[in-house]
C-alpha cells in the first residue's frame, strides 16, 4: 500500500518494447514500457487492454483506421481486434491487462517477452 | 476504439464522490471523480481498487497510515483493507476496479452511489 510513482519507475530502465511490471491488482498487472517505431500487428483472443500514454504519442494501427494517443488519454483495445502500436518518438505508456496477457498476442517471435521484470 | 480523454470527460461534471463511468474493459469499470473532502472508512470484500490522480492530491487513509497521492502515481488498495479517501482541495481521481465494486464497500448509506453515469 505505498504509492506507485510512474516518473521512479520509467528512469530504471531505457530499452523499448520491454515491459516492465510495477503493480498488480485482480489477477492483472500494471505495466510500463517505453517504445520507439513500429511494433508487430497481433491480438489478444481473450484480453481487452487498456492503454495510457504518459508522455510522447502513440499510434495505434487497426485495420481500417489509426487513432493517436497523447498523454491524458485513454484506449482500450478490445479482445480479438489485431492492432499495431507505433511510434515517431519515444513514447512511454501504462498498460493494464490480465497477467496472462502476452506482448505479441497471437504472435510469438524475436519481440515476445516473457517473465516480465518487475520494478 | 476511440481515444478516451481525460479533460473533456472531468468537463463534463462538476459534483463531488460521484464517480462516473468513462470505459471498461474485462469485466471492469474505468471510472472517474471529481473528490473534496472527506469520504467514509469502508473496504471492499472481493475487489482490489486502483487510483491514479490526474489533478490535486488524494489522501488515503488506513488504520495505521496516511499515504498522500499526486498526479503520475497510483495505488493500489487490496480487498479487505479499510480505508478512508479524503482530500484538502478538489482533487480528480480515477479509478479501476470490478464492474461489482460500490463506492462505499461494505457500507450502504447516503453516500453510496449505484447505477452510475456513463459518460
Amino acid at each position: 500500500m505505498e504509492p506507485i510513482n510512474l516518473n521512479q519507475k520509467f528512469a530504471q530502465f531505457h530499452d523499448h518494447w520491454n515491459p516492465r511490471i510495477i503493480g498488480e491488482l485482480n489477477d492483472q498487472h500494471i505495466k510500463i514500457a517505453k517504445v520507439q517505431g513500429e511494433f508487430i500487428w497481433h491480438s489478444h483472443q481473450h484480453e481487452d487492454e487498456l492503454f495510457i500514454v504518459v508522455q510522447g504519442t502513440l499510434l495505434m494501427d487497426f485495420r481500417d483506421k489509426t487513432v493517436a494517443l497523447r498523454p491524458g488519454e485513454l484506449l482500450v483495445v478490445p479482445k480479438g481486434v489485431e492492432h499495431r502500436p507505433r511510434t515517431e518518438g519515444e513514447t512511454w505508456i501504462m498498460m493494464i491487462e490480465p497477467k496472462t496477457t502476452l506482448n505479441t498476442g497471437n504472435v510469438e517471435n524475436e519481440r515476445t517477452r516473457k517473465e516480465l521484470e518487475v520494478l
